[in-house]
C-alpha cells in the first residue's frame, strides 16, 4: 500500500448467492481533495454489518442498491485529516458512512464526532452505534419484555444478539441465544449471562427450545428468518412479540424462499413486526443515556471480532454471512492513535 | 323429522383434506330434560362459520378440538322452551352455543338474552354478533384505520368482511374487497360502497391490487393467508398492518403448508397480528354501540345466506370452505316467530 494513495474496494458484480471475493476489486485512487465544507478524513475501523449483502443486489431490500463499479458502502471510525468545515478539526475522531477505503470525503451533517475518553471509539461500529441501537429499541419497543418472560434471540452471540440478551437480562427475562458453535453457546452463558443456549448446527431446535425455555416464549428477536423461526412459533406463549431485525437465511437465496406457516400467530394472537434502526434516529439520546450507564455499571460486555487490512473485508464479509465470526466483525484498517 | 324428537348431527369422523357430508351423521334421541338451573331451547338459526374447521381435527387450532361422536359445536338462536333458570323464561329468544340440534340444555351464563324489536334475531349470529366483533376489532384494534388509507378485505362479501369494508368506509378509508365472483365483487362495491373490488378467480391477484389501490396498501385484513396473503405483501406500504382472522386457504390441508416470504415485512417496517375475537368479550358494550348507531344510521347493510333444514348443514359448511355461500351463511331450522 502507498502511503500517498487511497486504496478502495469496490463492488465488481452483484453476487449470485454467496458472494465471492471476486465479486470485489481492490483499487488504488488519488487521495481526494475536500470541497467546501467537506471533511477528509482517514479510516481507522471500518464495519462489515449483515445487511450489506441485502445492497449488493437489484432487489428491493430496506435500502437502496450499491452500484456496481462503486465503493463498497458501509460506516467507519476515522480521524480526520483535513477540514474545511468549521465544526471539524484534523485529529477529530468521527463516526461516519466512508464505506470500504482508506480515505473518504464527507458532508459536515453527516458525520459524528466521537469522545475516545468515554467508550473506545471502535464501539461506535458496534455496542453504542447502530447495532446496540437495533437491539435496544427492536427488543425494548416491540419486544416490550416483562420481568419473568422468556426471551429468544438468534445469532445470539453477534453484534445485536449479544446485546439483546444482556438488556433481557437488565430488564429481569430469562435470555436464550441460538448460535452456530459450543464456543458461542459457552460465551453467551458464561462471559454474557445467559440462562442458557442453542446450538443451531449440533441441535434439534424444537426440542432444545423446548428444553431452554420451560415457560414457553414471548419474546424471539429474530435475525434469521428460515428454520429457527419456524421452530420458535411452534413454542411461542399467548400474545408473542417477534421484532423481525433480519433474515440473514436467505440474504444469499436467488428466490425468496417461502415463510413459515401463520397459523400459530393467530392461535397464539402473537406478532411479528419488521424492524428498520434508521427509524429510531430521533431517540439516539434515550438509548445512549441507557446504554452508557450500563456499560459504567458493568451490566454490559462486548466482544470485537476484529480483522486487520482493508484487503481482508471482502472475506471477511463472506465469513460473516455464514457465521464464521465471533462478536461484532470490524476490519481494523489504519492504526488506531487512542491505543497505545 | 319427529316432533317429539331431537334431531342431531353428530361430527362421525375427522375429515381428510375437504369435509364429505359422509364426515357427519343424522340422528334422533329423546328431547332432553333441563335440570336444576338449566334452560331446554328450540333451535331457529344455526351459525355456520369457517373456524369450525379447525375444530374438525386433532390438531392445535384456535380452539379445543370437536369430538367424535359428539354434535357438532356452533352458535344458535333459539327460543326457551322450559327454564329451571329465575333469568329465563318460555318464550325468550336467545343466543347460545348448542350445536347442530334441534333442541339444546344450557347452563343459564352460556346464553344471552336477545331483543327481537333492537334488531333481527338472527343478526346476533353475523353483524352484531361473533363476525361482526371480529371485523370492528380486528379492523379498528389492529389495523389502526386513518382517514384517505387504502384498506384491502379478503373474503370481502363474507359474514366478517362486508363490515370490515363498511367499517373501513366509515373510517374514510379507501375500501378494496377480495371476492370469489363477480356477482360478490358487484355487491361489494354497488350495494356495500366498497371502492373497488377484486376477483381472485378471474384475476392476477398482483396486478389487480396495483390497479385497485395506487396508494399502496395501509391495511389487509387476511382471512385467508397462501397466494392472497402472498400478493398483499408485494404491495404494502411503510408501516402496514395485517391482522390475521382466519387462514381459509389452508384449513382444509393436512400439512401446513409454508407461508409468505417475510421480507416485505421488514423492509416495510409492517406487522402481521393474530386476532381472535374471544380476546374483545369484556369489550362488547363499545362494539354494541357503535354497530347499533351505524346499523340505525343506514350506514351499515347485511346479507344473510340462509339454508333451510338441519339437514342441510353439512352441504352448507362444506360450500362455505369453498366460498359459495354469499353473505353470512346460516341455517333455519325452526319457524322464526319474530317474523309475521
Amino acid at each position: 500500500m502507498s502511503e500517498s494513495m487511497n486504496q478502495q474496494i469496490l463492488l465488481k458484480s452483484y453476487p449470485t448467492g454467496e458472494p465471492k471475493e471476486s465479486d470485489f476489486a481492490l483499487v488504488e485512487t488519488a487521495i481526494p481533495e475536500p470541497g467546501e465544507g467537506e471533511i477528509l478524513s482517514s479510516t481507522i475501523y471500518l464495519s462489515l454489518d449483515p445487511y450489506m449483502r441485502g445492497r449488493m443486489s437489484d432487489r428491493e431490500s430496506y435500502a437502496t442498491p450499491a452500484k456496481l463499479g462503486e465503493v463498497m458502502m458501509g460506516s467507519n471510525v476515522s480521524q480526520v485529516v483535513k477540514s474545511n468545515n468549521p465544526k471539524f478539526s484534523a485529529g477529530d475522531f468521527v463516526l461516519g458512512y466512508g464505506g470500504w477505503q482508506d480515505y473518504a470525503i464527507a458532508q459536515g451533517e453527516t458525520l459524528r464526532k466521537l469522545d475516545p475518553s468515554q467508550v473506545p471509539i471502535s464501539y461506535a461500529l458496534g455496542i453504542t452505534g447502530m447495532p446496540g441501537m437495533t437491539a435496544y429499541f427492536a427488543l425494548l419497543d416491540i419486544g416490550k419484555p416483562k420481568a419473568g418472560e422468556t426471551m429468544v434471540v438468534s445469532a445470539g452471540s453477534g453484534a445485536v444478539g449479544a446485546v439483546v440478551g444482556q438488556i433481557a437480562k437488565i430488564k429481569d427475562c430469562r435470555a436464550v441465544g441460538i448460535v452456530g458453535s459450543d464456543e458461542k453457546c459457552d460465551y453467551v452463558v458464561n462471559e454474557l449471562g445467559f440462562d442458557a443456549c442453542i446450538n443451531r448446527k449440533t441441535q434439534d431446535l424444537n426440542s432444545a427450545l423446548k428444553a431452554a425455555c420451560p415457560n414457553g416464549i414471548d419474546i424471539y428477536v429474530d435475525h434469521t428468518a428460515g428454520p429457527i423461526l419456524e421452530a420458535v412459533l411452534q413454542n411461542i406463549n399467548l400474545g408473542a412479540r417477534i421484532p423481525l431485525v433480519g433474515l440473514i437465511s436467505q440474504y444469499n437465496a436467488e428466490t425468496p424462499p417461502p415463510g413459515p406457516n401463520l397459523m400459530p400467530l393467530l392461535v397464539k394472537r402473537a406478532l411479528i413486526k419488521g424492524f428498520l434502526v434508521g427509524d429510531y434516529q430521533q431517540r439516539h439520546a434515550e438509548f445512549m443515556n441507557d446504554m452508557s450507564q450500563w456499560l459504567q455499571a458493568g451490566k454490559l460486555k462486548y466482544k470485537e471480532d476484529i480483522v486487520k487490512g482493508l484487503e481482508n473485508a471482502p472475506r471477511a464479509f463472506i465469513g460473516l454471512l455464514q457465521g464464521e465470526n465471533f462478536g461484532k466483525l470490524i476490519v481494523q484498517v489504519s492504526d488506531d492513535p487512542t491505543k497505545k
